[in-house]
């Protein structure tokens, strides 16, 4: 290490940044790698921001609303709660932060189960706290008794999962929640692609937290707005740590006219959720093992001419598809998700370029 | 504290968070206390932002540019450096936060002079670290020998000064950097509207980092755009401790029309330093002690229609422009800025309404 390097904390210097998915520049990609909405976001949201934009701009001059208060205010109206159980992030990732931030250490673990989003262990490992990690089975359900069982401060479950696309029903999550004896965030990203969500257990849990993201239903992956739902106390913890502008003018309007446009956006998943059960039916008539989605990607276990599965397989149709302009998302660095593919829900124009690229691949003398 | 509020970290269940400068959303008032620009962006600004929008928004719905690749090549460009000497922030105080984070705890102090941002305090308290502070005399002269003797690990200073406006020059600014063993940071939020900056010390100073913000100078506080100057060793540091999505899609594009629009903002300020001056003159002209500024902003020790100054003159200033709808920034909470207000500089028009307020506070009757 360079005398340079290592005047940063020893656990920094050692960091290795998230990885973020792929983001072509080229356009000519089909990209279903990082479950961005395949649709444009309403026009209400392009009014707000020609409004707020103006003829000259003038208002960016001005700093922004330091709390949000007129989008936290949106959604508690859209959730049925106050807004002062609501906290405003630059994306939920933001918020994520956030909660470790103040919520975990190197004597306070944080416990997820694997599979799951993988920046949890990147924002310990900031944050030079530890861990606690609650491995899954292939069936991919719940282990309670072991959650009930584990010390740590804080415990963040992805549902709908990622990358798998399981969702745990409410009856799991409140049970998971009142055995755990610290906070238990919910991180619902893909909840608008699902048939339950956690809210309605926040009236009797204030140790639960909610986050969501408008990047993936709302289609503003581009603005980075997310927000926290949580008790005020807890919203209050968050606001101590939280940067004092973190969300941007822009932003916030787009966010507002977002979450009032309902029925657009009603639609929008609608369509989505219809490409991705159609998909996955496809998925089935191939012969290929894919979990049960309720979020806007699929996760699914590719075999090749030859019947075989596994993390060549998979690895191989990964580098076909991106030989062939196809993005998806590869990792190969857990056993229980390096057979599998985790292929974002596109349009059906998309989805139809994915399975003609498939069948070539299938065809292929090397497949 | 409540049960709920102690799941949290000990230091966070204790913080109190940053006070931002009050925001008000009604109209009608005269705002000089964030030092925000009193002109529009230019217009270049508004274009990029409205082919980034397009006719639906289309582009909003992918994520943005991860590193903000296509800003850092920007401002590399602009400062004559190379890319990988850039990071940058969802506002300069992302980047004040990733490098406290990165590089300060409990064991490793933040230094700074004071007065100066309130800020540094606040994310070093947000850290659980240790503030190793160093009192500034009425003369606000850099004190050279305490800086070298500092065992600190890392040295935010602001130059231009806040909220004194006073600016150290290259030769302080090296000497203090090369005789401290640490990370030095210069703060340059206000440089713009200097006479000098220290970029040109980069070269031949690998612990030197500068900090700019694209929130005074150039007109988009709401945006939140920001960046540090550094060796690539540095911004690698800042970079793993980085939001992988930290700044947005319009915030990039608004943020490379802005830094490639120099004729316009080279205009903003000059007009900006001619109010500043001409203001200057006016105090002086009043009598009141004023610091020499170098910023868009001027920090001023009022004097009573008896002559008298003091916190409790600045106070009753600061209470008597608030009830006139003119919005400045009182300091109480330090011996050397209590007596003082600092008051941002606006357009000529606005500097008039002050100046007639001044003159209303001077003949009533309380003044």
């Amino acid at each position: 290490m360079s005398e340079l390097t290592s005047l940063a904390l020893p656990h920094v210097a050692q960091l290795h940044a998230y990885t973020p998915g792929l983001q072509p520049s080229a356009s000519g990609w089909v990209k279903l790698n990082t479950n961005e909405c395949p649709y444009p976001p309403s026009p209400c949201v392009v009014a707000a921001l020609q409004r707020e934009i103006g003829g000259n701009g003038a208002s960016l001059r001005l700093y922004p609303n330091p709390t949000s208060a007129p989008l936290r205010a949106t959604v508690a109206r859209l959730h049925g709660l106050r807004p002062e159980q609501v906290c405003i992030g630059n994306g939920s990732d933001d918020i994520l932060n956030l909660l470790v931030r103040a919520f975990c250490s190197a004597d306070a673990a944080l416990s997820y189960v694997m599979p799951s989003y993988s920046l949890y262990p990147v924002l310990v490992e900031i944050q030079d706290g530890r861990c606690a990690v609650i491995e899954l089975d292939r069936t991919m359900r719940l282990p309670l008794d072991r959650i009930a069982a584990s010390t740590a401060r804080a415990f963040f479950l992805t549902s709908p999962n990622a990358p798998t696309g399981v969702a745990f029903s409410n009856a799991e999550i409140a049970a998971a929640a009142n055995a755990f004896r610290g906070l238990f965030v919910v991180d619902e990203a893909y909840a608008p692609f699902a048939r339950e969500n956690a809210v309605p257990l926040l009236a009797s849990n204030p140790r639960l937290v909610v986050v969501r993201t408008l990047s993936k239903a709302y289609a503003l992956a581009g603005l980075r707005v997310g927000y926290a739902l949580a008790h005020p106390e807890v919203i209050d913890v968050l606001d101590r740590v939280r940067d004092s502008y973190n969300v941007n003018r822009l932003s916030q309007v787009a966010a507002i006219a977002a979450l009032e446009a309902e029925p657009y956006y009603a639609e929008v998943i609608a369509r989505i959720v219809a490409t991705r059960d159609q998909f996955q039916r496809e998925l089935g008539a191939r012969g290929w093992f894919t979990y049960p989605s309720q979020s806007n990607f699929v996760f699914t276990e590719p075999r090749n001419a030859r019947g075989e599965s596994g993390p060549a397989v998979a690895k191989a149709l990964y580098d076909f598809l991106y030989a062939h302009q196809v993005l998806v998302r590869y990792f190969p660095s857990h056993a229980l998700t390096a057979p599998f593919l985790r292929i974002s829900v596109g349009t059906d124009a998309e989805m139809r370029v994915l399975n003609q690229t498939i069948d070539a691949w299938l065809k292929a003398p090397n497949a």
